[in-house]
């Protein structure tokens, strides 16, 4: 499987909470981090289980997808009640299933004062 | 030139200050958004001059480039003074520009509590 495809099929499952599928998208030595937590999950049965127990009842939509062979990313926005967050992962790949995550949640801020009257708001 | 090569020069004319660099990589019609805080800049000339007078002496170090023929993303750090930040930025490409950016600046915060003991911090 290409890794487009991997990634489709990664969020198809969680989305589905079809766990089992969801295991096999990742590798046995999977490794999961978040860099803005400094939070890290090592191996497929811990991060199923960390996926598993995410709390609320979160739907995700998957906004963009840029893959090669060894490495791509997803751009998704994940809905919970009236909230909606934007996860953008990095992965890597090896032997067609997932090696490494690197997961960010950006969120909305107030922007700066800027210089030059060039910005606008959308 | 490729999706990734735009990339490294976008990257690369922005680092070295060469403003005249990085306004060639851009379409004249580019559009840059922040969605963090839906600010937009709209066309080259303002785009450059958004960039040019971004506050701090910053310097940048591209950590990883995905890209394919109409599409990219890249992951940079930011290092102004001590503090480094880490920046996502999404390219959509047309006639071998740069077309649209989505600009992303994930913070770091703390962790909730997990449900399961699978986490770990590095």
């Amino acid at each position: 499987m290409d890794g487009h495809s991997l990634i489709k099929q990664y969020w198809r499952a969680c989305e589905e909470r079809d766990w089992e599928a969801f295991g096999r998208t990742v590798a046995p030595d999977v490794v999961y981090r978040d860099p803005q937590t400094r939070e890290i999950v090592r191996g497929r049965a811990d991060y199923v289980a960390f996926n598993q127990t995410y709390p609320g009842d979160w739907h995700l939509t998957v906004e963009r997808v840029i893959a090669r062979d060894d490495e791509g990313v997803s751009w998704t926005s994940f809905a919970v009640g009236d909230e909606t967050m934007t996860g953008l992962c990095f992965f890597r790949f090896g032997d067609g299933l997932i090696t490494e995550i690197d997961d960010f949640w950006p969120e909305p801020y107030e922007p700066p004062t800027r210089e030059v009257p060039v910005v606008d708001r959308y």
